[in-house]
């Protein structure tokens, strides 16, 4: 079924014609009148409606999105080379990401800023915005940048579960993260469990292709980032903040 | 530290002389004198060895690979169009697939056959052993095709965990599969908690961009294949084998 991002749902029962891109998307779908699409206000809500005739719909009555998940995982990547960061954007959001915040590290060799960046961030948000109608999302998840390592360590570490993935790190993992969390949560040692816990607030920080240096990891550790491993493979830095997406919103029954 | 996969390892002590492509790996990674090296025999053993001299090395004793994992998982996917096997035989591959196998299904729009499939097949694999080098992977993976859907299903169905991921499944997730495996090994009901269990075999299947037809799947579900969910947001066919292959790894420990 076909989802459109408005600003504003129509009142129930009452007429809403799709403008702009809504309109160029809908044309190349083909819409036909009777068919069901759905609205979605990018908060969460979906309004089911009938299409009247070309792109004039008929609102119902709006329902909270289903597929939107209630754990709240921002991923922070630090920048890529190439097009790596537009997959990485793409999938996040399929992965129910709720938002993606690029930042500088010592071994990035891409560095975008001024112009360059504000076009790639236009160009990465227009990409989160398609793959959250696809995968049936309720929200766009925002695409931003920092200009600094430490600012991007400083906001991370504020969620409740603050994970750094580090290539170097094999003691500790992302199981032993959330039992900390659910120990802190629950006073007890043993709460994360089998059973998903209720949704934290999670930031997962990924390095880009040349890793993170050892200064970094000793500064994210003393601004409260938890360093990870993501198992004994060594994953390429596109790979890498996805499967650690995928692991959170599994352990955290939101898969 | 580079990584080589060689028919045979040298025995400890003596001088080994890389060739074929590896020679050229070697060439483009301008080995230096003293520098260590690992030979893998592709059965899940690395033999540690330093730079004698040019393309020459001297071997030490081996050891078993530690980034094999324990649980032996194979990935089934529908034939996707366009590169998209590529992306998904190279991720699979480093987040520790044991296996890929393709398979057509009724909405595959792409359908290699003969010389077209057997080419792809050389590609292919070419790929999952470069992916297997890079990610320190002690086997390189096998990648091969099925001629039927009846013939994935019987074959897929053999895993002590057989998954197909369907878009239409809601109730019943991989917690749950989970869950009824750990159920069955220990005679109790909830021996998939929080601790990773013993390694298991699994097969996890998913579709081409159109997914499965109904048939197909009450067909997988005769066969003994258990049909899971992997959430509310829709996935692509490129995203679904990783997210699932992800998880299970997450789940047994194996990240």
């Amino acid at each position: 079924m076909a989802r459109f991002f408005v600003d504003e749902f129509p009142a129930e029962g009452t007429e809403y014609t799709l403008t702009g891109e809504n309109a160029e998307h809908a044309r190349v779908l083909r819409l036909r009148p009777g068919e069901s699409v759905t609205l979605c206000d990018g908060q969460g809500a979906d309004c089911p409606c009938t299409v009247a005739e070309g792109l004039t719909l008929l609102a119902g009555a709006p329902v909270p999105c289903p597929a939107e998940p209630r754990a709240r995982v921002s991923v922070w990547i630090a920048f890529p080379k190439a097009d790596k960061a537009e997959h990485v954007i793409q999938k996040a959001v399929e992965l129910g990401a709720a938002e993606l915040v690029l930042f500088p590290s010592r071994f990035c060799v891409s560095r975008p800023e001024g112009k360059a960046l504000k076009n790639k961030l236009e160009r990465w948000q227009k990409i989160a915005r398609s793959a959250a109608e696809q995968s049936r999302r309720g929200v766009i998840p925002a695409v931003r940048a920092v200009e600094s390592y430490g600012e991007a360590l400083r906001e991370a570490a504020l969620a409740e579960l603050p994970v750094l993935f580090y290539e170097n790190e094999s003691g500790y993992s992302l199981h032993d993260a959330l039992a900390e969390l659910g120990g802190l949560r629950s006073g007890g040692p043993d709460a994360s469990g089998g059973r998903p816990m209720a949704a934290p607030t999670v930031s997962l920080m990924t390095g880009a292709e040349g890793g993170f240096s050892g200064e970094e990891i000793e500064k994210a550790r003393a601004a409260g980032m938890k360093i990870c491993t993501l198992g004994p493979r060594i994953l390429r830095c596109e790979t890498a903040p996805l499967a650690g997406l995928t692991a959170v919103m599994f352990a955290l029954g939101e898969i």
